[in-house]
């Protein structure tokens, strides 16, 4: 059965007063059906005059039956890791150009809402990793993230030095410039830069990519999506090292700290319009060719 | 509950009466345990005087409760072939150099294998594909495979062209040396060489590899373990084909062809000591260092 | 001081008889300009009515002032071999799709030409290896090859052992689908697509770049350009093997064979207009952004 | 004619006094052979008790027929940048490991020496590189580099963004983590780890390597020696980066600063035992199989 839409949230892009023309589309299109529209609190800061109700991100996750997020990739990534424990569904308005996860383009924007609102919609869950940082024992950080969750040296030129373990099980030993535990999400994103695969987005899995690894047969792997990943900043290792979710949350790393990934309990659920093709998506974004 | 063992099979390397040893120590220290023993009947034409009844494949599978592969991975990949479809399991001694499969060196054969008889094991399940070649709507080949399936040219110095379908979706255009379809099992073998990544053998996925694509941003993609991949040879392709299965199987291709991989339904189950660790034999087998 | 341009040589693509309305462009462009021209007699066979004298490639070799090659970069690299003892000119208009050695297309083929008549060109020398066959210490082979001479499997699945010298020193023993030997004009072609290294045209250097090697650490070796390189087929090797030059030339090796590869004495003269600019062309068929 | 050596200059592995043993044998070896011995001022610092007389760089830089480097690679990189205006050849003790550029071992560290001395030795030049940073077209820094100079992002996450210019023509517009620009000797280090090749240490070539570039169709880049390289950070670019020569010496930078890298004028004169063998080393350090 398809779900019913009544509450309407919308975010734009942190800081761009240049969403504020397509939220007011999406306002009165969405009001012109009679929905309840809700802005988020961030955006309303940087678009005033938009007239419409606000709410912070749990009162969004809470009231809303839908979300949309008008942005880029890092947008989307944004919104996910401060709705994902409501499971609002998200469905994301590109500025311009396609990005991986926002698919809808302006031009087609109300055709497309008024297909979704009427039930005719892709549903997709996509699978978050939620990191924590353990110094001697202690929680200090804790971070969801849709994409990736990269430890990697900071503001030093050398090599760091890693020990991971996966489900209890000692792995390696590993001098890089750093690690890269990466979702299917993020699997098109810094993970592919490093080398990383493409994991498509339906496969529980979750891959530990090596940044520039000093020893050359060092390759990525994919393991379970459940699996326990930890890997510990080695004693003695060169170089200070920073924790980075998703490329927007930052925490500083010590020798000898212990980060746990695992997969978050709630998954993001991402609408997309019927035409929904990942791999046409792919195509577009790598620079492959159609097919003639 | 651990199995019950009372007939073992036993298998040795393809043609090489250098496994008579180990087969004749095998076949006395399970008589002197009062078990059953039967030998295949290639490796029995290969050791004459051996002693012992002999079975084909299919009676090897219909009778044993665990057959012994005495050789190299190559020999364990030929066995799980023609015995999968009976799901008796599989203990792999290696002649000499530890293997990704066959993991048990002769020095501690009998020692290990009076624990596996004595119920203290571990059993691992390990997916195979199911390849098939349609010409013209027609199925004119097929065969599993352990590690995977390679569609590569054949005799001829310039690259192929291949159409590719993940589950009816058109994922790319292709020009290479050749395609992989490889198990996790396959993720350490020729995968690996092509510049895939290893997959964890708990994972249910299927990972395609291109082998020296043109297009460089082509890239190793990994998709769940259902997945149906569909590879055709582009008809005007330059070159003529073949597909090969683990390394061991081959059919010549020809332009139109299309090769349906899938699942296998059965699966391989292969037993281990209990002291066996994945992620050892690949720090053994790709030289990475152990932990100081 | 320019080169002067009396008798132009015209050499089409290898049977392909939609090169006759550009031979014949080219002709008549020529005959205006009081110049003579003549026609490579593979190339007449195919466009009958050309209305143009022929030659071989000898007979243009020693009696042109510049060859101009209509097809595509194969149609070039052929023509480099077959001319380059006379090291006349050559200058590559190209059918359609710009490559990497025939740079002018047809629209602008006319102007072009006359800016180069009038000694308004770009004249860059490229670099060709030699390689000789070497069987029981016999010369049973030998070729130029202007991109790349390869060493790979023929006809098998499964992997070939190389081992490699450099001016007499050992380099490595070496499982792998091949190797490729590529001069900077073959660093953009198949050396690239085996993760090779860009090599600039003006540098002197050879590239030795393995197929798919075993061992995962092995990587492309760049050594200067008057280096002696030779590859022996170990034996014992698993397969069948074959030397390739340029993807054109093909002869098969045995095991013992050794290949020894060194710089060929005459280089190509290959002609550009003024507008020339290699990063140019990386750019445009790497798909890599314009600056801008 | 082989070289004459009267005065030996002796540098340890910097802070270390471990190296306090080997400093003395080689002390108490070289006046027994009625050689002068000088001790770098620094090393002298960090074992007192020494019994030699001292002297800085430059002043062992005059004084010196031979410079012995006792440590790893990093204290030959600095006594390479640091003494190579003056010429002065250099030999390396390794502490206990072998290295790329210090080849010889303690245990067998007189005995070489003694062939050293007696002309028996192979010596081998190797290039730098000299990088000089312009700021609004001043220069505020430059430092030689024997291995690399990079340029990198510095306690950010995400990526920086550069345009290249090789002898005054635009390369590329590039997303990445940083660029290497690589000597043939740096070509075993950081830029190994980055996907670079191999460059023989005879070749006269630098070689321009992405670190996890944005676009995946970006490869290595192996230029002439003699070419001009210049990098500038693109305005607007995300990130604050640093440049970093042979991972030793630092210096920030900042949007619109211009890295200007071309070969210095001076080359490393390293001396090797006659039995020195580049290819050896090669196999040793990246765990090739030797020749059966």
């Amino acid at each position: 059965m398809p779900r019913s839409f009544r509450t309407i949230g919308l975010i734009g892009k942190y800081g761009d007063p240049g969403v504020a023309g397509t939220i007011a589309r999406l306002r009165d299109h969405l009001r012109d059906r009679h929905l309840e529209v809700l802005l988020d609190a961030d955006t309303a800061d940087t678009i005033p005059g938009h007239g419409i109700g606000t709410a912070d991100r749990n009162g969004l996750g809470r009231r809303c039956d839908l979300v949309i997020v008008v942005g880029g990739d890092g947008t989307l990534l944004n919104a996910a890791r401060t709705l994902v424990e409501h499971e609002v569904p998200l469905l994301g308005v590109n500025l311009g150009r396609l990005g991986f996860l926002v698919d809808i383009s302006p031009p087609e924007m109300e055709e497309r809402l008024d297909e979704i609102l009427a039930g005719q919609y892709f549903e997709e869950e996509r699978s978050l990793v939620h990191a924590r940082v353990l110094r001697a024992g202690e929680l200090i950080f804790e971070s969801d993230a849709l994409n990736d969750v990269v430890l990697h040296k900071w503001g030093v030129a050398r090599m760091m030095e890693f020990d991971t373990w996966i489900n209890g099980r000692f792995v390696h030993r590993h001098r890089s410039d750093g690690m890269i535990v990466a979702t299917p999400t993020g699997s098109t994103a810094y993970a592919l830069s490093s080398g990383g695969p493409l994991l498509h987005p339906s496969l529980n899995a979750i891959e530990v990519v090596p940044i520039c690894p000093h020893t050359l047969s060092h390759r990525p792997l994919v393991v379970q999506g459940d699996s326990r990943i930890e890997i510990t900043v080695v004693e003695g290792g060169p170089g200070e090292g920073q924790l980075t979710c998703d490329g927007q949350i930052h925490h500083r790393l010590e020798t000898d700290d212990r980060v746990r990934i695992e997969a978050c309990p709630h998954r993001l659920h991402l609408l997309h319009p019927c035409s929904y093709d990942y791999f046409h998506i792919l195509r577009a974004k790598l620079h492959w060719a159609e097919q003639p």
